[in-house]
């Protein structure tokens, strides 16, 4: 990546972590930064997270490498803005949550494009909350559109793998449906478990009592709400399907509770399943719950 | 707890857990262990979280206080066993996560009873897993019953201070409900997104894609199969609510998917709750996610 001039489009979270892993990396590429707030571009300078601010976002387009990290329902827009200053040379990519409409929206950008998803976040957000070290080991969905050239592609693979993530790559409607599945799910599973039990007249209660059990779940709760929205605008039709599923699921656990035939298959599976999932994954997996 | 004989009934996560805990205060009392398992009872042994491991339970019901720290559809079986050995005087308590039918069965003891809960446990269960801290600040529910004295019950409040946990007095109806709520919904929310995202076809990606958001949510899945039955057959009123609760807020959601203000407010007021929950309380909640 020597010699490369990389912009980040939005220093939150994602773009801010961008920026640090990247001059982390064996051969740290310069990096101009852009943000609609100033004062945090003055903060990513600060922390090393870029080498320089600019306050034309139209500057930032005349990068090699044009990084978009803004949420999902944003990126158009930028796009706009940096479709005059990029060529047949940039490649321009994103981060957002959902790769369907961005694939979409990049068509009209006379650039290379290749869709990003790092499978990392947190539920902080802002440049304070960035960290050099958010991608290691993390997948990263890449997902070329039908126009994108492979030097392109193998460009941003060794940009992924430079930040420490593991480069996964997969065409945008598979990325979509997937997170919907595992990762946009979760979320509103535990926003769901919040809204339920702080409904109760016995909330006060119950919120003495839940233990690791309860805060692990409904973590998720306290993401972002602005981006969960996005993605449920932007995903909404991979979601719902796997809504109506998993409420199909509790009604029937609930018409099975009393039987303790198919309760043990039904927690015995689930684990079985989810232990294979993680076996030797997470060594920090083990904490205490209720 | 000085000169104490404390006996413990069931050598697993909790009752090792238990003795190691008690073994850990500063007055440590003498801890007799009994185990169906003799191999458990002689971990327990060499753990030194008791100091004695007894073949016949009946002699556990001699001692000045019994911990029967059994799955909660064992406990029966278990007051019927020190049924003739214990006296008046004896103190008997128990760990299970549900109270009503243990308080029911207490009844036919000939001693002082107070039900517990401690609010802490892990997905690994056995005497390996046990830890001497597992309790430390931990929520211990104690339900007394109509006929608990008030001397039964301070001494179980100071047994339960004296292994670093805050007991929590309330009646073994609210405690089922309450638990209902923030425990076990939220165990069988991990175990339906198990089961309803690995039920896809493509499964393989979407496992290759979860990050650790699917993680955190899905982990209770992991937890002890036959624990998690036992509590959804003795708890089968209080959970069912809850389960139909969640899929109707489900079934709302999805409907919503593509309302930017009604899910706004929804993800809004959800980090509101959640935010309230856990501010200042919890510095290793701010870990990564998706």
């Amino acid at each position: 990546m020597t010699d490369q001039r990389i912009a980040i489009i939005g220093l939150g979270l994602i773009g801010g972590s961008m920026g640090l892993a990247l001059k982390r990396s064996a051969t740290p590429p310069t990096i101009i930064g852009w943000d609609r707030d100033s004062q945090v571009g003055e903060q990513a300078l600060v922390r090393g997270a870029i080498d320089r601010f600019v306050e034309d976002i139209q500057e930032a387009g005349t990068a090699n490498i044009v990084i978009v990290a803004v949420p999902v329902l944003a990126v158009e827009d930028i796009f706009r803005s940096i479709a005059s200053t990029v060529s047949a040379q940039t490649i321009v990519t994103d981060v957002a949550s959902t790769k369907s409409a961005v694939c979409e929206w990049a068509t009209a950008l006379p650039c290379m494009f290749v869709g990003g998803h790092p499978m990392a976040g947190s539920e902080r957000h802002g440049i304070a909350a960035a960290r050099a070290d958010l991608f290691d080991g993390a997948t990263y969905c890449l997902t070329p559109t039908v126009t994108t050239p492979k030097g392109a592609l193998d460009e941003l693979t060794a940009l992924v793998q430079s930040i420490g993530a593991r480069p996964y790559i997969l065409d945008a409607a598979a990325h979509d449906r997937a997170v919907a599945a595992v990762s946009h799910l979760p979320f509103i599973l535990s926003s769901a478990l919040v809204d339920v039990a702080s409904a109760s007249s016995e909330w006060a209660q119950l919120r003495t009592i839940a233990a690791t059990g309860f805060r692990d779940v409904s973590r998720l709760a306290s993401g972002d709400p602005r981006m969960h929205r996005d993605i449920c605008l932007s995903n909404e039709a991979q979601i719902r399907p796997w809504l109506l599923q998993t409420a199909r699921a509790l009604e029937e656990i609930a018409e099975s509770l009393g039987n303790p035939e198919r309760m043990q298959q039904w927690f015995d599976q689930t684990k079985a399943v989810r232990d294979d999932m993680y076996k030797q994954r997470d060594p920090d997996d083990q904490r205490s719950n209720t």
